[in-house]
């Protein structure tokens, strides 16, 4: 059976194709983790970042066996004719019987290569137009942060607006703001930035690491703690992240009019190359 | 790619063949439902009742367009040669790109069928170990009762031991016992059931659904409300159940030692055929 839409090269346990077992783990049970990666010039960017975060994800899961270097080298065959696309891996805990019980077995890799998605120039010219989803999210800590394959809220969170917006803010079930649907924020607050910590539920982003990581390096103040709903009304700036658009500062969210800050274009100029 | 353990016979849109396009994105994000149904007979067991669920899951996650007649032909296209087995649907929302927002697309129906699991006698007739699990629950009630196929706080839950127990009891992040990890549960208490409500998280099952209204309409007292994992001392009793398994009367808990009260061996004989 082969999916109608136009197939992206896969490769699947260094095969290529598309299809996959029905009693696969990721489809029964979202048992997996996944890494979304921008390619240019034919290069995989942040690729030791998503590796780390695959590390994790595998760790806190209970995956064994991921093979680094040929992870590395299949998606390598996928993408060496490619100056610009996107691949994305999905790991998952392999083929298994019926019942959440996992019996040995070997992973699940496979390797999607989609094309590269041009996005209006206005989006980092003039900045984004955001939305705050009704949807709230639930907090678990034990599967903050890494990203698995358990996406029913952010599909339900997306699935408010149609193209009206570019993103949606999410909050916790306590309206502290987390993250948008596909990508992570920063406020900026007299001069400072603020991320919002992602110990109950949101994904850690691989570009809101490198973003915290440059601002500890070159005296940006930036706290990472609770964000409330009720402090938006303080913010001078927002932008969102992630690592296949790079920044995009927010122009409009709610009754707010958001101007790109110097400290947003700074960080633009050094992470949407 | 062909699963190296034994293949079930598969119906995947009305086609036989267990293999399915790596874009689905019920692999992609768990975006989709499932039923696991008893097959006795050559009939399915409480269809009404597990297509209730699906239709409940479709209205909750938005996937329109579920034939309701042509999934009961595929399933009878799938068991008719057989006396007694499993069958487990899967819809999903379909192939779909890169993203979580939905574009218009076709439902993927999955029907698996699995040989009938033997159970071992002393389950129903001395009752089995149970043991708690410190993987907690978090709570979300947009997706709470509906049997989707994000699941891994099952997964997890049901990590935490290998075959020393038949099943765990598992709670929500505030202490609350909610379910085991692939059944519903019922305390006996001063004579009265008591099962937890299942507003913040769980799976509303269809055999916790019959019992439920087997106890209305037979003047067995039954409170169905938050239960705290302080209030287990209380317990006089203690069975779970799944329209898979019936019910199985649980003998050891933690500490305790429980007996198959006379209610419980009412309930049995009504459900355990």
């Amino acid at each position: 059976m082969r999916a109608k839409v136009q197939t992206p090269a896969c490769i699947i346990n260094g095969e290529q194709g598309d299809s996959l077992s029905s009693l696969d783990r990721g489809l029964l049970y979202g048992d997996g983790i996944f890494e979304t990666i921008a390619i240019q010039q034919g290069q995989p960017q942040y690729w030791q970042e998503h590796l780390e975060r695959l590390k994790l994800g595998c760790e806190i899961l209970g995956l064994s066996g991921l093979d680094h270097a040929l992870l590395k080298t299949e998606v390598e065959k996928l993408i060496d004719v490619d100056a610009q696309c996107i691949v994305k891996i999905i790991i998952t805990r392999g083929v298994g019987g019926r019942g959440y019980k996992s019996t040995q077995q070997s992973l699940t890799r496979i390797i999607q290569k989609f094309p590269w998605t041009e996005y209006p120039e206005s989006y980092t010219q003039s900045g984004i137009d955001v939305t705050l989803c009704e949807f709230r999210l639930a907090q678990q800590s034990k599967l903050a942060q890494i990203k698995h394959l358990n996406r029913l809220e952010q599909v339900l969170a997306r699935s408010e607006w149609a193209d009206e917006y570019q993103e949606g803010l999410v909050c916790d079930q306590e309206d502290h703001i987390i993250e948008a649907t596909s990508s992570n924020v920063f406020f900026e607050m007299a001069s400072c930035l603020v991320t919002p910590e992602l110990t109950g539920c949101g994904v850690a982003g691989v570009l809101r690491n490198k973003v915290i990581n440059y601002c500890n390096n070159n005296d940006i103040q930036l706290s990472i703690r609770e964000f409330s709903l009720s402090e938006i009304s303080d913010i001078q700036g927002m932008f969102v992240c992630n690592s296949v658009i790079g920044i995009w500062p927010v122009k409009c969210f709610s009754n707010l009019t958001l101007p790109k800050t110097a400290i947003i274009k700074k960080l633009m100029s050094i992470f949407n190359t």
